[in-house]
């Protein structure tokens, strides 16, 4: 992998000449991202690009070259590939569809692909892929802009969608690799190489088929001790598995056999897409919860209510909170105030400020035993109006002090957005949009405590 | 309820007499929301509120009161409304917690007040409540700041917070009644007001307890013939039906037994709190759905299998699309593309412009007879930079001639939520942001036509 991840020179075979918005110029999107080594723009049919020379065939560059970036119909890749082999070239991406993702005519094609390439010794990423996107080094194949943050997420997946608005889908990208069609490198590959990577922690995977089942399984069994694994597998529905093998060329394969199989290594299985980014956000932040206990802290007993509800869909329950606790509460409350978990606080708000009830609620619940995790219900102000309600400052410092237990927040009022961002400030508290994605977010903590308590797995 | 919607006077007994942020003063937010009515400020301690006289009681005031809106320590409320009755008060509103909700001396009090003001023919709604809004004639009786929209969307409610944070629950408040522990009005006269009130078009239900299950479940299904009403049962767990005992001071009940009444009733009964503000943006907007059969539109392969995936969990199938509508597709792709349903426009998109692309594929989709719905997954780019990029427009203008199919869409990209804006500019496109939200709205609107096809219950 390490020559598609940092290559010192790549060759753009099939290049367009057009550049600017709209033309999706590759070697434009790279110099833009920041790309340092040596570029050889390939086209029969130009002399300069982007004030480049340009050369005729890869067979004329004369240099070595780590990567070519293959941008050309379907008609002439196999005997690019042919020439890549001929020049030494280590690796290859072919970026463009219409390969086993199509008819019968491509499918021939992609094989013949492979076949050279395996008998030459160059690996080959896609077709039908955006590539690479490295952040760590400023490197991508992508001809979509796509973001810069250096983050220790890597993404594995098979559209190039995930890539552009990876915003959206993993939350942030350090590194990614697209297989897409997956004729060559595949799951098993990209995964040994970020699992073995010091600058990524977690990582991502969006997957439509998978080969090479088994040894991919125990290679995350392995790999998923040290860093979480979050798989989305789509072609759960008949209809979807159709659509995948038009998609990707892929066989999406029984969609629960993989999902037991990949529970059972450990990684964290999403049924939605939607749950992508906060599984990426909870899991790289937090800490794994040692047990099933929440304590719930809320300016609302309705939300009380129905966090109540939500642990008891996700299999975690109410801690029962310590007499410490309770009387820490018991202080701050009206007397004729029923006290328990969820802790209301609202009382204690309207009698106190609403940071001091907040804070000594937290801490008590933070320093009880018999709490393994926290919710936190809190008011999102409209600042500066009615920032005597933002307890974001106060409730951080709380945490400095805490035990490592996952604390997460449900903010609720006009102003959600920017007091998510203050929350989070310190990666300490994370806020989720919706009360049951914070309660499943503790969920998926408690169940990664369960994979590193274990070093090995108590089922054979 | 006319004299809690529309009091032409209202008294404020126990009112504060502190004012500004963080004082919650009733008064003050009453004149801030643009009441026009009278008010009469009942304080023994003071003389002068916010520059208005102060009656030492609810008996000096001396003129017709319609509205009692009480705030005082649940000591003195019982001999209070004896004096409101005294005072031909019409209806009074108890906002502070410690009845039913708290103690067993709470319950007492609140047993006693029910007695005296039926005895006097006064209605009361709460305790433990903001009481109401109506938006349509400036008036609240919150003491938070609430929003202002005179939307068609009426909530009745169980908690304060879904006042107050109306954004995030339902996106919106037309009018609203939060009945608190509901000691004497509850669901079904709230419901009966909302029923038969023009202005309101779609109702909005946070529930915790029940009472007149059976009136409330049978007026409801009246209702549904005309407006939507959906509603968020709380309590299904056993520690969530044992809060709302402590919150609302009211029987969640069975949990189970009542989702299956007020479904059969025509309900959208939804099991998770973020989901509202969706039903309601939906059902408030889009017309229902005739069928089962749904086309997607993407510009992603991957996109189109998650929904083929996300469609079978909700009953929902992809539409066989009609020779004329491949026919329509087949002219803007390469030849090599396998065209179906999901629909991806990708190649087309880099062929052709997207907007010519998607508003080519839209209208065949519309005009298509087995199609019932469609689902568009249509790019979020930066503007201005990415803008030749943005369909919302062309999408839109597609709409103004197509027949009264649902269209919802997921966007994807850096910039979802200003294209959400321009998507929902005209209200007849609908964004979510995941796609399985998406999907999840057109099944919604699928049982929605059910209820307004079905002019009575087929079964018995």
């Amino acid at each position: 992998m390490k020559a598609f991840m940092e290559p010192k020179s790549v060759a753009l075979i099939g290049i367009s000449r057009k550049s600017g918005p709209g033309s999706f110029n590759i070697m434009e999107n790279m110099l833009q991202y920041g790309y340092r080594g040596r570029i050889f723009p390939v086209n029969p049919k130009a002399r300069e690009i982007l004030g480049a020379k340009v050369y005729p065939s890869i067979r004329s560059v004369g240099e070595e070259v780590d990567l070519a970036v293959i941008s050309t119909p379907r008609e002439n890749t196999l005997s690019i590939i042919e020439d890549c082999v001929a020049s030494k070239v280590k690796a290859a991406i072919i970026v463009n569809q219409g390969y086993a993702d199509a008819d019968d005519k491509g499918k021939k094609i992609q094989q013949g692909i492979i076949e050279v390439a395996r008998r030459g010794g160059m690996r080959v990423l896609g077709p039908n892929t955006l590539g690479v996107l490295n952040n760590f080094n400023g490197f991508t194949t992508s001809f979509m802009p796509i973001g810069k943050q250096r983050t220790a997420v890597g993404l594995i997946c098979q559209s190039g969608i995930l890539f552009v608005g990876a915003l959206e889908f993993s939350g942030t990208i350090g590194k990614g690799i697209d297989i897409g069609n997956a004729c060559d490198i595949g799951f098993y590959d990209a995964l040994r190489y970020l699992g073995e990577d010091p600058d990524i922690q977690i990582i991502a995977i969006h997957m439509e088929g998978l080969n090479q089942a088994r040894e991919f399984v125990s290679l995350a069994a392995r790999v998923v001790r040290e860093k979480p694994i979050i798989i989305l597998k789509t072609g759960s529905s008949e209809k979807g598995a159709a659509s995948a093998m038009t998609h990707s060329g892929t066989m999406a394969g029984n969609y629960h056999l993989y999902k037991a199989a990949l529970q059972r290594a450990g990684v964290t299985f999403l049924e939605e897409s939607g749950k992508m980014v906060y599984a990426v956000r909870t899991l790289g932040n937090l800490p794994s919860m040692k047990g099933n206990k929440v304590a719930v802290i809320t300016f609302s007993g309705a939300a009380g209510i129905m966090i109540s509800d939500a642990l008891e869909r996700h299999g975690l329950s109410l801690s029962s909170l310590a007499a410490d606790t309770i009387r820490a509460a018991a202080e701050l409350s009206p007397e004729w105030m029923p006290l328990g978990n969820p802790l209301d606080i609202w009382p204690a708000v309207m009698k106190h400020s609403t940071t001091k009830a907040y804070s000594i609620a937290l801490r008590a619940v933070m320093n009880d035993p018999n709490v393994d995790g926290v919710i936190c219900v809190a008011i999102a102000p409209e600042t500066p109006a009615f920032s005597f309600l933002d307890v974001s400052e106060t409730l951080n410092e709380v945490m400095e002090e805490a035990p490592p237990k996952p604390v997460v927040a449900w903010l609720y009022g006009p102003n959600p957005l920017e007091m998510a961002k203050q929350f989070e400030s310190r990666k300490r508290i994370m806020t989720y949009p919706t009360l049951e994605l914070a309660v499943w977010a503790l969920s998926i903590l408690r169940d990664r405590h369960v994979v590193v308590a274990m070093k090995e797995p108590e089922m054979r």
